[in-house]
């Protein structure tokens, strides 16, 4: 039987619209990132997709944009689960920063570098920095080890990953229909994975916002195909 | 340590609003339902209470009651679990009547014993009904014989405590901090056991809607005191 596994990436953010880099700061949407995930919840009702589970970050963005897809496609009795390694990509000491700001101050080259490598790390947060971030409640009783200092794609597939395997997976192989709402690096690590993507070719996929993404699965999770709703 | 427990019972919804019994109806929240947990939120803010688990029903009315709370009380990355038997009492073949028409029908008094009577049955959802409550997909899972087809307080205790005593009662063993956003009659049935009232005191308890009701517990789950925001 095939297995559905829905994505859907939050639409704008406060700081998408400002330009700043956010990574793990807990911004909320932006009226229009509401209207993207109300319409992401319609299409999904309108496609008659019925859901078991849904998954989801800690960060509100994404929450917010999982309640509004159960709201909108009338699920919201669905069990929601939230980790934190399906978190946005940690952006280190770049986080608040105006993205026009940074790349007149360090270059455009490098700024490229920082966001479309797969495995260059942009600069650390700092120690004080580190400080408060163990001290949010929501990361206080993580170890220290796992909570970043900063996150390249690869960090943010292999803390992703063990979500996928040991949460997801499960579920789709017992056939139950399942829903992910979280952010554009946490789904491209899934999407790398799930599509068998290369190191190289990894950064030049753009999952749209607000779009939900079906991933059509056999009895092995391996794609037999993908759609946009 | 004191054990910190709080109720929030959801606002006003559209079923309220047009004077209708509603039971285990998928109703949403009325406009001043939303203010109501919003404004429920805020005071937790306030007050500083910071929860580790949150509990609600597979009704939206109270899904939404605990979004909100906890949106509002910049928490929203607690985890929240979903459980019918958190689900307000089940008003059997009452449940979509008008009050007042049901009143005409049937007489105060008759109505007055339905609403206030510990435990005296409604008259039961048609065997019809049942087939289509079955089939709704949130019951679906769930084996038959715990289904109801009407409740008294009585059973809607009943069914309401296991879950105190198997999901809440050992994070608060844990001095975790609890919140439960549900409807009138399943947070009276957690309250009489908590407050050890009477059956026949029980029916005159009011937890009033969007109103944190703190619980302060020993030890053994006891109160110590209780007190609304």
């Amino acid at each position: 039987m095939t297995k559905t596994l829905v994505m859907v990436r939050h639409g704008q953010s406060q700081w998408n619209l400002a330009n700043k880099f956010t990574g793990w700061v807990d911004v909320d949407l932006s009226e229009k990132g509401v209207e993207e995930a109300i319409e992401a919840g319609k299409k999904i009702k309108e496609a008659g997709i019925v859901f078991d589970h849904a998954h989801t970050s800690i960060l509100k963005r994404a929450i917010k944009t999982c309640n509004y897809v159960l709201e909108y496609s009338d699920q919201m009795f669905v069990p929601v689960e939230k980790s934190w390694r399906l978190n946005e990509r940690h952006y280190g000491a770049l986080q608040g920063l105006n993205k026009a700001e940074t790349a007149e101050k360090y270059g455009d080259e490098q700024v490229h570098i920082w966001r479309r490598s797969y495995d260059t790390l942009p600069p650390l947060l700092s120690e004080e920095e580190m400080e408060k971030q163990y001290h949010l409640k929501r990361y206080a009783k993580l170890p220290k080890d796992v909570v970043p200092a900063a996150e390249n794609l690869k960090i943010t597939l292999e803390r992703a990953l063990p979500y996928y395997f040991d949460h997801i997976a499960p579920q789709l192989l017992k056939d139950e229909v399942v829903l992910v709402a979280a952010h554009g690096n946490s789904l491209r690590a899934l999407a790398k994975h799930i599509e068998k993507i290369s190191d190289d070719d990894i950064m030049g996929l753009e999952i749209p916002t607000g779009q939900p993404l079906v991933y059509e699965l056999d009895n092995d999770l391996n794609m037999i195909k993908k759609y946009y709703l």
